[in-house]
């Protein structure tokens, strides 16, 4: 059994590794972290967990954890692991981080994006970019993982098979996302209280969302080219769920004439067919959030707009699975050379 | 491996049990009857089972598929399955009917609340009813199972102990009840439109549900005597979840005092403490919807209000799930001599 | 022009008030009063204002705003009025107090209850209970009205033909009660956070709510006698209403026989067919928050159960105008002379 | 008295139509028309209207209610008007069209994005397109009214001040709108039923929407140009509110500079300084559909992306008013010579 501990176990992201976890074959949780609960019974603060799980939260270092566990997941505010994180830590265990800290390979980015100083640059080179459908190699050795973001899987996955084969110019890229509130977080914020959210829609962090240069970075690397792109998120008045819509505009081919939705699904075909969480709908089924709740599949398709010569790509994952827990769990399957799915192998539920 | 077939799997129940079946590890779905989306592919109408349910659904007679599996799942409108279940179809196959058609054991008490004709009145004594919890013994050796109503389930239980150790009078028993709008199924009908639903509660059938003499029927077996009550349903916007706010009036003991909340709690953890899907909360912690979500979890309290010698007792559940496909499920698995909770052993999703 | 100070505008109940008296003809607010946004913009609060209304958040003293205006009304914390009210400001102005600093004539029942010593006990007696439809006799002449809670004023108007005729037990009333989210404030706690709340139903503060002393007063003086009832109130996901479903057993007439629906039916509009706020439905419809959001109307209807010999009476209001700032506004145009209608003649919007 | 007829009276923005003009203090609605309610009670369809409006449903021909009328509203199927009316009506009323007969002056756009055959296209050019703040002195003139899609009045007027100037390129516009559900009608379809809408985000009519080519030819006036955009509306789980979110490239000025925030700014206001209906936000708040709800505003602002040299645009209104109804009698109040706010001058109510 891998011994897995948490730090940050009562946030929607640490609850969401939780649920997922306990019915993975191959995991005991140990260490349940919330600094905001110490010494709480863990069922106290999600009622859904009531006879399920019996432990009580800790609060603890980071480096007594190392000791105890195989694994460490941290759903932590930004900073709080560039902090506490070393090599003799990484010596002991491996962590599989949910926050920001480790995804941007230039720490100046980081630091201007998120205006917040960080403590081990020097770490950065260590860590690999958890996007597993595009890095499992580079994953299985080593040591730490920087865990996507929810937007940022939902939007390069999206994008990026259209972006490697140069059917699209990557600096075309209009990214208008859309998110339920528990990527807000669990604090306890006017903004989203639910009658601030419940019947309304709104853009936050236009042309500054943090999640900006992690997209441009990673489908940099596909383009093999530095690009800048708009991304503009939107809260939604629901739980859960990303949808990313996606503007690009075509290269034409060197006959001077546009791709065809049949040769761009082909290339959609060629990147994701094999893939088991990554979805290519049929023609004319656009992406829902509804269809992946509670799963790790993230669905993908698009339309080609033959009056524009640009190509309208959309996808949809759940944020708290794909889009945090489920791909760390995916990540730590990887890690330890499990089966990909293994324990996170839900069907959506619906409605 | 168990051979299923679905009759009605394109209503959310009938969904449910797709979702449930699908990562159950003794059950094959070979049959996936609708009669609104004939011939077309089953993940079309639910594009959450894309790449995961690759089916066609299927029109044809109940005798045609008693001959094929090994139990049938009947999610499908009052009187239909009244009308074509007979006696040899039972010695083919076991059934077990999400449907009220064999859940009162009089049928005139049927035929006045649904204002249907009953057509095999003759098999109702055959039937179980399969509140698991309660009748588990007497499912095992049936082959028609009455799975009961969403609503029904979670009223019974939620009171079922009081009743039968005669710690509250039954005639005063009211239910005051409410669900999530996946309980009024996919019919295309106005009063389930977003618009109607979305920022309302209403209550409907006042004094006229047909899960009132259903609830009488049972906890009148509780009682050991015919028994009348009030319940009454609301609609609330949400997709799923039912709670029941259940009142009713203490009886005095021997001494004239009152039962005690100590003494009350003693005789739900009797009744309940070994049972897996019962969780009798804390003092304190009332039940709520969000916690049971897509889990086969009953939750249930109560409160003692020592100014009125009334008890308050609540219960929560998923209609989709204990209050139907999960229940359903249950009753297959106690059927089949599996254990009670194989496959539907699900921790609830939050947010 | 009435000259208006709000204390506590920046709430939901204030910020309805602000909605309100901006489009009434006789009034003028010349006092934004709020602790938690002083010197800010009010339109930065609530930004549906922006250009209409241009004032900043003021703080300052009961005692200076008293000699600014004609009338004050009050939506604060409890406890906060009875600290700072005196003979003095209520010789200088009006007060209307949406808070339940005044509403129970027995400041031990309010002590005990609500856990608060009361600083002005002397003032309960000269306070007007503001139930308009009750008491717009004395509302009149008094220069302190105690605004009846949401809860409370859709609880008692939906009971009180019944009780007041002697047509049902007073005892045996329970009253089930829903609630909108935007009854628990504008304060940012985790319960009341989007995800919370969303796809929920929950009870709370079961058989210790604070309107139910408030209720037993208010009927126990429609009875003449002292009553005791059992009251949960549930939080709905949803922003605005309050529907109150309550149950009462019917009196014998004296010659043993039950009251009839019609007859019933007559006892109600002889109370409120000249009300305007107030619509007793047609036999049938049961009201529903949403045929009442934005109004001023209370609907209420009733079914009586033969089997049982109960009435379960239902009644439903916005919580934010009929049971707090529209109520306030009919409360002030009472006090001031005007027609009571003036300024809250709204047409329900749907959806 | 204006007397006014109104065809389509049932459906969600014939029942805003009624809502409205029920407070005008200068109409009177002589006939509610509805082909699926004929006869009925429009308070028993619309319940909100109880004891608010107490007239019979009514059928019958458009010459009919043309010589009853001073104006018709229709609020119909497409292809409804345009096979119904004549010059003979138009010479004996004033026509409002809330459906796209007459929008788009071009036929035979018409009909290919609507595929219906116009039966009466030489009425189009006496139409005017009801945008008020760009044509109200076209619309004093004429006896018909077209007045705009919900998408499109919120998609032109947020982005019209920078097509007019040519700040922007207009070929670059890319139109990302988000709209709750009672955009979609009041029709019984399993697509809009609660469960299926809420906790859901999806895209819908990418690349083909039929308010494509109508925000296409009123830009295309303002650039003076024809013009090709994307336009992808997303259905959001709330019942009212557009929000459209608009990415454009910027034109760089002689000097090769691109235009400034404040520069930007200016022009916006130039346009919409003396708008009542047009709020320009200040510098970094963003519209949100709330903010908007049941008023007949507009709120928009932009943010200009350097890294991009692209403006983000957004706007928000409330769908069914300034999107339909509202502007509808907006448009009323220029054909009768009223002050164009009469009637409409709603504060938004929030939450």
């Amino acid at each position: 059994m891998i011994k897995v501990g948490i730090i940050g176990a009562t946030g929607y992201a640490g609850g969401e590794i939780v649920r997922i976890l306990h019915n993975h074959p191959d995991t005991e949780i140990v260490w349940y972290g919330s600094r905001s609960y110490v010494d709480e019974k863990y069922a106290n603060v999600y009622r859904n967990m009531f006879e399920i799980v019996n432990n009580i939260c800790d609060d603890g270092t980071l480096e007594e954890l190392a000791s105890k566990v195989d694994v460490i997941f941290t759903a932590t505010p930004q900073g709080f692991l560039a902090k506490h994180l070393n090599e003799k830590i990484l010596n002991q265990t491996k962590v599989i981080d949910l926050s920001a800290d480790y995804r941007l390979k230039d720490v100046k980015v980081y630091e201007k994006w998120y205006k917040i100083h960080h403590e081990s640059p020097q770490l950065i080179e260590k860590a690999v970019y958890g996007l597993c459908e595009i890095n499992r190699d580079k994953i299985k050795n080593t040591d730490l993982v920087a865990n996507p973001g929810c937007y940022t899987t939902c939007s390069i996955l999206t994008a990026y098979p259209l972006v490697k084969e140069k059917i699209i110019d990557p600096n075309t890229i209009i990214i208008d996302a859309k998110s339920g509130a528990s990527g807000a977080g669990r604090g306890a914020k006017i903004q989203n209280l639910f009658c601030e959210v419940n019947e309304n829609i709104k853009p936050y962090g236009v042309a500054t969302h943090r999640h900006t240069p992690e997209i441009e970075e990673q489908l940099g690397y596909a383009a093999n080219s530095d690009i800048t792109i708009d991304f503009t998120p939107h809260l939604v008045p629901m739980n859960r769920g990303i949808l990313a819509t996606e503007y690009a505009t075509l290269l034409p081919k060197k006959d001077g004439t546009y791709p065809t939705e049949q040769e761009i699904r082909e290339i959609y075909k060629k990147y994701y067919e094999k893939e088991k969480f990554i979805r290519v709908l049929e023609k004319g089924a656009m992406p829902e959030t509804r269809w992946v709740e509670t799963s790790n599949y993230v669905d993908v398709n698009f339309v080609v707009n033959e009056r524009t010569h640009r190509v309208i790509m959309v996808g949809a994952l759940d944020n708290l699975v794909k889009g945090a827990a489920g791909q760390a769990v995916q990540n730590m399957n990887i890690l330890f050379g499990l089966p990909e799915e293994r324990g996170i192998d839900f069907v959506p539920a619906f409605p």
